[in-house]
Parts: C-alpha cells; structure tokens; sequence
C-alpha cells in the first residue's frame, strides 16, 4: 500500500469529473485523496459517493497537501499553465488537460518550472491512445508502410459550437484542430515544417461573423519529407468523423469510424449501418482510461511520460501557423 | 442511499470476480457487503482492495444476513440449483450464473421455489446484452425485417476444452451451444420445437474419445413457422467467431466479429485487418456489466427481470434434444 | 483459321441468345454457324445483326452440318437429354445447359451415349466460374483453410416464381438449391453422403398450395467428413443474394454480394449501402463467359471440361435426396 | 439501319484497340468502317479477325471517306488538337483520347474548329463513367450530401513511369493529376479558382532529376465555395489506388478501391482481403464503354456529349497553375 499514487484532482468539470471515476474504478494502487473545485459545494455529493473524502474549493488545498504526490489539472484553460507551475514548484507529477495554454511563452514558462523541478508532465492528447489510432501507430513504428509519405487526417465534429464559444475558443486551428496537429505528429513521428491553411465558413454565418471559420483543409510539410492533410468540418450531419491514413513507400493504413454496433440491415430500401458514435467521450472512453494507466506507469517506473511538455507546445505553434497562413493566404514555415 | 441494493456474492472465480468489480466500478447504488468462496484465505487482499468488507468460507452466511437483499450465484455449475432454492427461500433476489442445472427436475425445482418466494431471478445469458447482439433483437422487434424465415448463429471457440474438461462438460450442446440456444430463443422471439444435430468430431480425436462432438450444424424449426440453423466449431484457428443472421419477410440483419481496431493495411502482400476479439471476456465485456444493471433496474422498478427462470429450462431442453437429435441421427420434437 | 471451332447453338431463349453473344463478342477463334429455335423467323435479324449466318428451325440441321464441330443445348429443360445423345452420336463436342434431366436414368443415358462417343462434354453450372465462389475453391485448393469443416451456401432469390412455375419446376430443390448443391460438392472437393431438408412455406401460400416449398435449410454430410448447410429463400426483399462460407482446420473464407458500387453514403437518416445486384444475368454476366472460354480450352488442349457430366448428375442425385428427406422428415443417405 | 453510325479510328496503340473491340462487341448500331495507322501492317490481321475492313496508314483516308460521319482520336498526344481541327473542318463527330493538347492556344484553336463545324466533340475522361465515381456524382447532384463543403480525390499509380517518360510527360500534374482535375469538376459540379500544390519526391530520386515530382497534395478552392484535395503518389504497393469522397451540408459519400473478389480469408495469421484491381485497363474496363454509349447516344439524340471540349480545357488550365503553384510555393488562382 505504501507505493500507492496519492492524486489531488484540480477541477471537477465534465473532464475533471470523467479522469476522478475513471481512478477509482479501474487503479487500485491510486488514490484519489482529493478533489478541488470552486462550485466545492456542487460536487460533495458526487465525491462522497466515489469515496473521494476530501473536496477543496481552493486548489491550493491540494497543492499543500505532502501525502499528495500526483495532481491533475482539469481547470478552465486559462489556468493550466500558472498551475502546472504551481504544481511543478510544489514537486508535484502533473497530468495536464489540453491545450498547456493558447500563449507560447505561457507554454515555455510552464515546461521550464517542470524541468527544473524534475516531476513528470504529461499532456491530455487522449486521442494518441485510441486503439484504433495507436495501432496505426504501432503498424508505422514497425515499419510496415515503410516511410511515410503522405499523412491524412479527418476530423469533424457532429455540431458547430456557439457562435459566442466560437468567438473565445481562440479559433479552430486552436480549439479543434490543435488535436489533429497532434495526432499527424504521432502518426508522421516528425515534425511539421510548413504549413497551409485553406479554410472556409460553410457550416454557420455566425461563425464567421464570431471571425472563426468552419471548415478547412490544412496541408503540412514534415522535417523527414513527408506531406500531409488534415480535413475538419464542425458539423458532420452523420456524427463524429474521427479517420486517419498513412501512407508510405511500403504500403497504406486506415482507420474508420467506430459504430455502435456491427448490425447491417439490408431491405427493399438499401443497406444499412450504424452512424459513427455521435460523441467524443462515447468515442474516446477508453482513451481516457488509457492514457491515466500510462501516466501512472511512468511515475512508478520513473520513465518518460508518453505526451510529453514538448508535444503540449508544437501544436500550438503549428496552430498559431495555420491562422496565420490562412490570414495572410500562404503557406508558413515553422522556424523552431 | 436507504434504498441501495445490498449484495452478497455467492463464489469468487473468474466469473465471481468479474462481477465483483463490474459492480463496484459502475453501480454507486448498489454495496457489495460480502463475498464468500471456499478458499476465502486467497481471496482476501483482492476483496480488501475491492472494498468489499466481509469475506466468508461459507455462503450461509450470505443468505443469513437480513441486511443483504440480493445474491449473485457465481459458484460451480452443480451448485447452482440448490443455491437457488436457498437463496430464495432467504427471500433473496437472484442473479444465478448459466446454467442453472443440467438436470430438468432439479431446474423446476429451483424455478419453484423462486416463484413461491416471489423473488426476482436473473439467468446470466449475457450475450443478450451485448451491443451487436441486441442491435439485432431491437431490429427483429422494431419489425424492420418482418417476419422471420431464417435464424442463423455462427459461434466458434478459438480453443478447443480438453478431453478431460470435454468429459465432465455434459457435451458440447450443454456446455457451449447453450448460449446459441438462448440466443436462437432471444433473436426469434419463438421457441425451439425441434432440433436435428449434424456433428462431428474434427478438431480433435481425444474430444471423440471423450465421448463428445466437437464441430456441429443444428437444424431448427421454430413455433413461429421460422427455421434456423447454429454452427459451432470448437476451434476457429483466427479466434473467438461470434456472428448472427436474422432473415426475413422484408429483409434482414447480420452482424459481424468485433476486432481490437478498425486498422486495415495494405501492402504488396495484400490487404490486412484485425482478427477478431480473441476471448469471451474480452469480446463480451461490456454484455457482463450491462446485464447486472438491467437486473438491479428490474429490482429497483419491480419489473421482470430480462432473463427469467423459464429462460434458463428452456436451452437446456433444446440442449438435451440436441444430443438425443445425434445419437439416434434424427430430428426430435421438443414436446412441451 | 483452320483450326478455328465451329459452333451451332440449339434453342435461343434467354440464355441461347446470352451464350451466342458472348460467343461473337468474346472469342475470335470461334464461330457461330447457326443457331436452330422453334421460333426462327423471330431470331432473324437478331441473328443477322450478331453475324450468324444460318438460322434454323429444326436442330437436326445443324448435328448434320459435318462442318460444325461442337454445340451448345441452351433448349427447353426436357429436350436436353435427348438432344446430348443425337449431338454425341453425330460426334459433336456439347456445353449442355444445366440440368441434363430431372431423371436419373435419362441422364445416366446421355451420359453413356458421350462416353461411348467420346466428346467433350460440359454441364452450365456457371457459378462455378464467378469471380467469387471460384477465388474461393481455389483458396480451398490451396490449403489456406486447411481440411474443410463446415460449408456454408446463402442462396436467396430476388422475386418467387409463379405458383404455375413452381407446379413444373420440379420443386425449388431441383429448380433453384440444384446450383447450391453444385457449388457445395465444388467448394468441399467431395462428395454428400447424406441430407436432411428442413423447408418451409414462409413467402407465398399459393407455392405451397402448389406443392412445393419457398424456405429451406438443406444440411448435409459430405464423405470426407466435412458437414454443410445451405440456406435458401425464393425472395430476399433486398434482392440476390449469394454468399458462401467455408470453414476447416486452419481458417476460414467468405464472400459477400457483388453491389453496382461501392459508394457509402453518410447522412444524419444512417449509413447507406447499395443493395447487391439484383438480378442473376448481372450478377453472374462474366461467369458466363468464363465457363465458355474454359469449354472451348478443354476442346482445343484436348483436356477434360471443368464440369462434366458426373458434375451434372450428382446435383439432381441430391436434390431428390432432399426431397425425399423434406417429405419423410428424416435424413436421407445417399447411397451411389 | 440507314441511320447507323458509321465510324473511322485514329491510331491503333494500345488504347484505339481497345476502342476497337468495345465498338464492334457492344454496338450493333455502329460499324467500325475503318481504322488508321502509322504501322498499318502490324494492325492488319487484328483488324481483320475484328471484321473491320479497311485499314490505312494515313488517317486522312478516314477524313475523306464521306460515309464515315464519327471518328475517334487516338493518336499521339501531340496530335489530337491538329487532327481535331482537320476533323471537324471535314464535318465528323468527334470523340478525341484526353488530353486534348499541353498547350491552352492550341485547344482553344481546336475547340474553336469544333464549334465552327457544329460537330459533336468528347473528350475521354473515361472516369466520369466508372460505376463508383457516376454514382457518387448522381447522389451529389439528387441533393444527398446537400451542398458540397469538401471534396477529396486519392489517385495513386502502382507502379512509377520511367524518368525518361517523365521527362517528356508534361510533369505530373499534366499526365497524371489531370484526370483528377477533371474529376473534381465532374463532382463539385463548380468550377477551381485557386490551387496550391504541395508536392515531393519520395518515390524515385531519378523522378526528381527529370524535373519532375512523384508525390502531391494540391489543394483547391471552388467558385461554389468548397474546397478540396487530391493526393497523388506514383506508386502505391498494393496497386492502383482510386477513391473519392465528396462530404456537404447533408452529409458524405465515399467510394472505395474495386477488388478482383470479394473474397476474405481468416487465418491464425490474420484477416486478408484482396488487393485493389491492378490496372486501370482493368479497372476502369467497363468505363470506357460507357463512355462510348453515351457519346453515340449523344450524336443519335443530338444532344450534347456528356464531356465537352471545355471539359478538356479547364484540367489543363488547373494542371498548368497547380506546377506554377509547385514552383514559386504558393497559391495561384485561376482568373479565367
């Protein structure tokens, strides 16, 4: 019992509240000691009945507890880089939600306090351990395609967010798309070095009007020569389109979309499947599970965390890129 | 929290476990307070960490506590009868592990007595409960097929049992297409009114000479009009086979094997995907948590449970016919 | 050009005119000399468009053209074997349509009359030579499956036949299942040694009225111990579908329907396949030029027909087995 | 029959053969009066066994014959445009082998004759006709998908040409993209305003010394707003690689890769499929028969060809910017 992982939670949000059931139902060894939140009161009741004793409105609570070892920062986004700051000076392993922040030296200032004091960061990129990505993955890392040459990836959301998120949400290459900068990272195993944004308002007026665009196609150059595409759509009227495929001199990979059940249906009418499932924490359930389990591997092990600082900050820059080459309607070189 | 389901678990195997931990991990209303398994010494630290506080050598102590208002029935095949009776003459609510018995007198028995203490009883026919499966029921009664004409269910082990295993099993048709039996029953809501088995042993000598069959087609006829047909194999060489087709007036309905990831690759060799989820723990694990909630929901509404004592006789009726259906090699009536 | 073949074509219904064109179109080094039909002023310009220069009313003028080398039977079911004893008696190489005859003895005769002459002979079971069932024997043939185990034939008409067809038909086992009974014995590589025909009728009274069934699952035992099971529907709402499955020791194949495309369309009503095509001339339309082009090869190389006559007798053997065995209830040896 | 079409072929390489053969296999209202040939020996007994009757070496021959009223141009490249011009001042329909001509003066001059003449002109985009890619338009155009956001085109080769034949081939985008440049007119049903073209040599380093490139991702932008991508590779392992998808307000269609069978083979090894048909010959066989059937469709209804001569303009015009594009590194817009 004595090596058991003592977690403080920052933040009791949908995610928040998904990474706290997720501990306790499936990591024995890891205990989750506490819980913060401001609406402290709105959540005793759902704490208690996890078995969760403690419930903090101020995360600072947890940060100065010493049996608490490991914290995950699931506030609003805006607070993930001072915290994990605050985390990392208190010697605190971080697990941080995504994006570490939409401001590249935010970023830096959050890495170089983890760096210094040595803890363990690892960033909430879920989709990297979805078994149907990270067996594209896996086939990749053997070799199977050979070199890559030209990476893919659609993404579509089942419904465009409010006009007035849309107007906060630091614009879709930044709230949408940052997954999908990762997830070419992950899969290319090399970094983006160009970037060209063709984008569009096709989905709702409103979002452009909130200055943000709906749709677009995102074409990259990788350090090892390969290409790529990323496709994203806030609105696809069949549900969450979540694809990838890699391809390379050995051969290609896809992945399409989970359903919720295998069931075709054929009549006078036509054939008939299951639409993709609708939702990204129906669709990702088993990711978040997966990347805790990782996570906690890593501090007992004391091996690198599989997302590490550096993959919170590339797509945010590769982000900020994409905005740029779409304002200024040219391709933009990454320099770093 | 005065109207939680209180549960004690009646043997700690495999399956035992399984639920153990799929009730503590996703029904907050429902308090494992005991477990009890012959070698309660080894089970200990596992119910310890589980949180479960009682663990006793012997079940009547289970049934002896007035707190405890339900019982799994997870102990061995033989025991599950006169457990049932036990149970619930405590006044107990049942979920009793397939199958209830082997033998047809000592089923009515139990049945019996559940009926004159008017406790709730559950049969663990899971593949009820899983996503392909029930998908294909909700289809067949939503009446987008019609009526139905055909009913087939392919299902193959991907390993063979032992020739010792294979002897004391009852047979393959008791042993294994007891759950396809259940499943012809629940996919054309008709009962099984004669069965003629077409069997072999093919996959292994020592399973004939252990006086069982190990490769089978059962032919059905079905109260309805329909017709069916099972095919088992007791080892498919690329893993666990676990298909249905429900054919009918105005069209039909398959479903196909789940497999690990959606990931196809393409290479000079050919174009590759995913053998099929290879175990039935594996395959069917979220079919294990969805019965118990239906069941405790049954408890909770005070309706009937999904999978009534009837439910458990009646595949054991087609089972024995089955293997009368080879012996004498001809097709035999189910007469009640 | 000398050693081109010279065809007659006897009957140009349906399929004698299919089988004429596919002879012009396909294959240079063989010409159609005539073609004989009842109704020959009706064919004329059809012939004449094709390039046939002789139409004739009366067969017999074209087994006494010494020039004509070979023939196709493509008449009426009941002339078919008279017509393969008069063509083999002038010397005549015969692609005779299938079947020979619903008599065994009528068969037996004009096999014997072949034999005895001494002439290529080759029975129309053009499925055989589909892109699918025949990548699928050869799969078979090549090990990949191992020894088989279990065979599986889907066979399912788009439309029944009238209740007046059905009266003449000799019943759906020797009218429709006779090609399923072909493809098993093609498939397994062996030979059935007993059957058992549950059936029914599930889509039309007026067939059974009729006397004959529209639903069956026909099992069988096949001689080197592999057991089969073939299921069929004079109408599957969604159109023709024919599918097999063969399972053995190291695997499995399966083939699914052919569709006009391959286009899935995602829309927020489902996921939509196309139906498969509907009709037998479609779906089968290369097979049937492939069955020639492999006759005229065994003519040319002087090597035996991929179909011969056994492979015509054997199918009705069964079919009156399984006739008997529907009528009998009981499974029924087949003794030859 | 005094209204048949009667047609003369330009060149007789590997492409006016199969021309040829379609012609006289599939249309009996057409007759193949004539074809014509630099190596007019070498065609002669070919001809012959085709039934076609005169063969010549120049292709002026056909251009006065005033019985012929319809040729087909299937000479060399750099032919077509002057021998369309000849062509139509002789007052023939037109049906002319794509591209038209690399230079945009020279089609314009052909298309100019063409217009002068009132004769009927098509170009052979023969992909417009291919059972995918028609039935993707057809759901486009009925409203399926609602207006078109996205379109994606993957066309990758099996195997690289030569450099020597890139160094002559126009580049890539001429030879190869060109097709897709037609296609993604053909399913926008809008015109491209802008192209940007990210492209590599990842295929064969000899590629890149010709000049030219083996790999692209050339993004577009359409008059009706949409935007799309097609990805381009010289060489795919597992063969030829044709699919598309076309994603909208409604909802998406995709189309994947034709395969020999359907066949699926599952092993302890895995689960194999087919490769994708190998060839476009083989792919697109019957394409290019449609192509025909609606071109002679067109003269007999006098209705316009289904692909025009601007159909063969626009590609070539968007070919010439997306290399523009490639060699400055930046977007370039169509202004015409």
């Amino acid at each position: 019992m004595s090596n058991k992982i003592v977690l403080g939670i920052i933040g009791a949000g949908r995610i928040g509240k998904l990474h706290a059931e997720n501990v306790v139902n499936n990591f024995v060894d890891v205990k989750v000691k506490a819980i913060a939140d401001m609406y402290a009161d709105k959540i005793k009741d759902w704490a208690t009945d996890l078995g969760i004793e403690n419930v903090y409105a101020d995360y600072h609570d947890i940060l100065n507890d010493p049996e608490i070892d490991t914290v995950l920062i699931c506030s609003s986004t805006n607070t993930h880089s001072p915290i994990s700051i605050e985390a990392a000076n208190a010697g605190k392993n971080i697990f941080c939600e995504k994006p570490i922040d939409y401001d590249l030296e935010r970023i830096s200032a959050a890495l170089d306090a983890v760096k210094k004091a040595g803890v363990k960061y690892q960033v909430g990129f879920n989709r990297r351990f979805d078994h149907n990505f990270s067996k594209v993955c896996d086939l990749v890392k053997e070799g199977k395609i050979g070199d890559p040459h030209i990476i893919k990836v659609t993404s579509r959301d089942p419904e465009p967010p409010s006009p007035e998120y849309a107007k906060v949400s630091g614009g879709m290459f930044l709230d949408m798309t940052i997954h999908d900068f990762d997830m070419v990272r992950y899969l290319s195993g090399s970094e983006v070095v160009e970037v060209y944004a063709n984008a569009a308002v096709l989905v709702d007026p409103a979002i452009g009007e909130a200055g943000d665009v709906d749709t677009a196609l995102i074409t990259l150059k990788f350090a090892n020569g390969a290409i790529g595409v990323i496709d994203n759509s806030r609105r696809a009227a069949y549900g969450y389109d979540q694809r990838v495929e890699v391809f390379g001199s050995k051969g290609g990979v896809t992945v399409s979309n989970d359903t919720p059940s295998s069931a075709i249906l054929s009549t006078a009418d036509g054939v008939f499947a299951e639409k993709p499932k609708y939702f990204f924490l129906e669709r990702y359930k088993d990711s978040f599970v997966e990347e805790l389990r990782q996570f906690f591997q890593a501090i007992k092990d004391d091996t690198p965390t599989p997302v590490q600082g550096i993959d919170g900050l590339k797509p945010v820059i590769i982000a900020i890129a994409a905005k740029k080459s779409y304002e200024e309607g040219r391709p933009v070189k990454i320099t770093e």
